[in-house]
């Protein structure tokens, strides 16, 4: 590529999104407690696809007309009244979800992706398939939103953590002029660039998903590249990127 | 104090103002480049007071209708037209502002103090009265907001580095479950916790004033404590809390 380089930006909060152009841009939707990671494991382990849904309704009338789908989600973290399946990427392992559809409805990662407009392309990202996010943003050589999801539009450190993680690896190949970009980054540098889960332990998600006894399942969701894919939306169905 | 250490949150952006509870607490304004350090050095300097006002039609008029009024602002980083002086500490020595009013309107800062409702009390922070502030709040044992003015909404360094040293120095005397706020000590323990311009180097808003020549200010505007006061909203009027 010559000239100018592509912008990289990061969006802290979705009610901080009508600030930022996203049109023509590759929007990475992050959640890493606990959509996005869920949606890499559930796709690398076989899913044919998932939809994401805004209500925990929507999820079952859908759920109901496609045969052998799973509806899954939650509320507040723990599995949505009425849903058979939470958001735990350790529920969809390939023995249960391969060739399978999951109909998905989360408190803020499914919501964020459905308020992104005019994006040339809405990907997810989680550490789970950090390198594979990493190299796809590369290869597209667009302006790059990464949105994080965070918590009931409070900042959270999980995804922001994650965010300084993807512009730590991509600096050098984008236009980075935005304090959030740098704030991430740096974030990212303090944590040491692993052992997230230490970095995290004081964070609010950590306290409240541990007070579900969900440990395990967030040091899963912090171990880079276990699912290397790319989940891509197309339509309303997110599948891997090909 | 025995009990429950009262509450220390961190908003990163007006936008985001509305998640938090502001009533009965003591926010601060923090608008590091350059309202709130205008108004710390201004008040030092012996202004009667500063009245902030969220228009440059509503400055100039009750600009006029004060005896001896100072008409102070910017809009996007400059005096704003119709106005007769600026955003700059160094604009206000003692020996233009002793004993004079100053009704001041900028980009960002004076917005957000017009924004918060329902709060016990409202003051304004900056590294020129950083210990002055973190004294107060220390001494009043309530609730505390801290408001980053960011710029035009959006998440800025320079004051999320300010209120992570309010952070990281009362950090034991409050109960801190805000994300927000632990990135802000995070980024304030990055910084060293000194030659705060430095860390500052690469922000936005540093690249958007050194374009205009003023370093020097951002310099003055970082250097801790060199105007140990309080300013406190009092009706319209911020003055000097004794």
């Amino acid at each position: 590529m010559t000239g100018k380089l592509p912008r990289l930006e990061v969006c802290l909060s979705p009610a901080l999104l009508h600030l930022f152009d996203t049109k023509g841009a590759v929007v990475v939707i992050i959640d890493v407690f606990r959509a996005t990671s869920t949606i890499a494991a559930a796709l690398h382990n076989g899913a044919k696809c998932i939809i994401p849904v805004a209500s925990v309704p929507e999820c079952i009338e859908l759920g109901n007309s496609i045969d052998n789908a799973i509806t899954a989600g939650e509320r507040d973290g723990k599995v949505a009244e009425g849903l058979a399946y939470g958001n735990s990427p350790s529920e969809y392992p390939r023995e249960f979800v391969d060739g399978r559809t999951v109909v998905l409805t989360t408190t803020n990662g499914t919501r964020l992706l459905h308020m992104v407009e005019g994006a040339d392309t809405i990907i997810t990202g989680s550490f789970l398939n950090l390198t594979a996010v990493c190299d796809f943003l590369l290869a597209q050589g667009k302006n790059v939103l990464l949105g994080c999801a965070a918590w009931k539009d409070r900042f959270n450190m999980e995804d922001t953590l994650f965010a300084g993680a993807v512009v730590n690896r991509l600096a050098a190949h984008f236009d980075i002029n935005c304090d959030s970009a740098r704030a991430a980054n740096q974030l990212y540098i303090s944590s040491g660039g692993s052992n997230f889960i230490k970095f995290l332990e004081d964070s609010s998600h950590y306290r409240r998903l541990s007070g579900f006894g969900l440990v395990s399942d967030m040091e899963y969701c912090t171990t880079p590249d276990l699912h290397p894919v790319v989940p891509i939306l197309k339509g309303r169905e997110l599948i891997i990127h090909s």
